[in-house]
């Protein structure tokens, strides 16, 4: 059963990669007597008198939950939740490697929005945020609206909020290297889940109007019959002011930037050659992006793409590190848009203006400059929006 | 608001005593491609083909989740969830300190068995085994009775079998070094909550029959109308085959074993007096127990409590650390009776039969044999049941 093991992917994985740690001393009878009985009761008879202690004295203002149902683990779909968990691990081991919070994999053996949603209320008292991943759509939208409504800790879905936050970094970036207004530009998004979603959201937000929607059948627009879905039906609701019909290769033709967050290939140069002098393309699909940089027509002024052997990565482990450190800092008890942007804005400000070229436009994730910025950034918005405990 | 917080608890407890540790090397962008994308997605497809390589390629395999709902936490009752947090965290210091088990806390904000049970099941695919923790009585035998049933990992109530198994230990060597038989000695418990009736099963299942049960009421028979409860009417119903009535004096007169799981300073000496001869006093409330070893009789010939300043602590410590790692090494689908007597006889036989004196019938929770013994006789009942995995 299974497949061939032999890649080194697997003896790397031996036991998995995240376990507990002790970050007190715990050698001498003595410090056990304080680590549990005697001396615990005291700290939890002051916590059950003065709530707000929990932060001070345990773990919980350190700690992420990384939670999934397994149903859309990476590109590869419906999983399960145990298959989600080394991908999860993964997660964790970004979170501490980057940013040093502790997270921990929760993968969930159910699917419903209501039960994901009351698994993850009963589990709140113990964590500082909770990071949704890898929960397919619609059910994302629904849980993490109601999540992020009814707890006082942040509830952020990364696939949406932290590929938007990082896309929308470049872009900062990008145009300001263009000597373009954000606000100005024609868009056009193809992947319409979790990520093509948010994006767009954040983009409207910083006052985008021209957003068009694709999928494999073409633009997405109000009275659209076939191949529709609720996000779609959201797309074909409050974007596409133009009424853009037909394919691919029309909602491409004299447009701005091109967002793709959908599957590999699925692009032809000369539709991205229709596209306008000095276009922007941000081909996102992993591991094979929706168009390779090598086939770009020179009407092409920026490449993006999520690999790291190109230039231009747009990977979320820029943003999600930083925007927990943050939160936790100031005990946030939620995350907003404005704490979206500020963290993209701070991603795109770790190059500096002068550093900036078309090949260049997004930090690398080794840049050490982006956690505690991005940190700073969501602290500071979260502040003066009154949404921080500290 | 809140207590006085100079004593030393307070400040080792600042950021709590528990968080992640990354366990495989994640220095270079080699290893983050193969802890992460997309190396990951290697491991996750071939464990979504081949369930069972989920022990083998993840954490999951020493991954233990200490569940409470807070609701008796420690001797000091419903504290809730977060205050519960302290209490868990140290659990979790003890499992990683004494067996190198991963354990994380889990503090839930529901309370109804059905909930804290949907909630566990769901949690499940991250976890090796559960330990349920300060979860009170009578909910905790429902939640853990049915998650037992329903899930295929081991679910393991600490304050009942962790309780049972380390007394049943102490009393293995008292009997022994008194040259008696158990299962003809007289038993008064004394406290009706999770740990008394695990206790009293234990003893059961062990061939003891003459056990009365006692709350501060006095002795619990059937019939008794007053002041009962569902493990009361447990007891009623299977214990005390003498029909032994009235007060805790009576119940003690001509017994041979008194087992205090109830309340501090409860018992008086005279009473213990009119206990018969070489009788054995085990008296376990926490921390002041019913009845100090200075004001014990001549007639005891064995005394324990749950202290560590006098000889013989009956802690649990001696048992759920190696419990758990002898089920989780051979990945065990659940825990029973034969598991836990071994458990107890491993407990007992870590002092030698020529070391057993009045004050040594229970090993120290410093004493390094007692882990990988415990975690050896666990492995090997379950693999003789067939309830391993490996």
């Amino acid at each position: 059963m299974g497949t061939d093991r032999s890649h080194p992917a697997f003896s790397f994985h031996v036991g998995g990669k995240i376990g507990t740690d002790i970050t007190k001393p715990v050698t001498t009878r003595e410090d056990l007597s304080l680590a549990y009985t005697p001396g615990v009761g005291l700290v939890s008879e002051e916590i059950a008198s003065d709530p707000s202690a929990v932060w001070e004295y345990t773990g919980r203002g350190n700690a992420v939950a990384i939670v999934t149902d397994g149903s859309a683990v990476l590109g590869l779909g419906d999983l399960g939740p145990e298959a989600a968990m080394p991908v999860m691990e993964g997660k964790a081991v970004l979170f501490k490697h980057f940013a040093g919070v502790d997270a921990y994999p929760i993968c969930l053996d159910v699917h419903e929005p209501d039960e994901i949603i009351a698994v993850v209320k009963a589990l709140a008292p113990t964590f500082g945020g909770i990071n949704l991943e890898d929960i397919s759509a619609p059910r994302c939208f629904e849980v993490e609206g109601r999540l992020s409504d009814e707890l006082d800790i942040p509830v952020f879905h990364d696939d949406q909020h932290g590929t938007a936050i990082v896309t929308q970094a470049a872009l900062f970036n990008a145009v300001k290297l263009l000597d373009r207004r954000l606000e100005d530009l024609s868009v056009t998004i193809m992947g319409i889940g979790a990520a093509g979603v948010a994006i767009a959201k954040l983009l409207m937000y910083l006052g985008v109007h021209d957003i068009v929607g694709v999928d494999r059948t073409g633009s997405i627009y109000k009275g659209r019959k076939q191949n529709m879905n609720g996000q779609k039906r959201w797309f074909a609701n409050r974007t596409n002011p133009k009424g853009i019909t037909g394919g691919i290769d029309d909602a491409l033709a004299d447009r701005d930037l091109f967002i793709g967050v959908s599957g590999p290939g699925l692009v032809k140069p000369e539709w991205i050659e229709n596209m306008n002098p000095e276009s922007i393309v941000f081909a996102m699909a992993n591991p094979v992006p929706e168009i390779m940089p090598e086939e770009i027509p020179s009407n092409v002024a920026v490449m993006a793409t999520g690999r790291s052997d190109y230039p231009n990565q747009i990977n979320n482990v820029l943003a999600f590190p930083g925007v927990f450190r943050g939160l936790l800092d100031v005990r946030a008890r939620r995350v907003d848009n404005d704490m979206k942007v500020a963290a993209a804005r701070a991603i795109a400000e770790a190059i500096p203006d002068t550093d900036l070229t078309p090949e260049y436009v997004i930090p690398s994730v080794f840049d050490d400059q982006v956690v505690p910025a991005v940190a700073e950034a969501v602290m500071s918005v979260a502040r003066q929006k009154g949404l921080a405990r500290l």
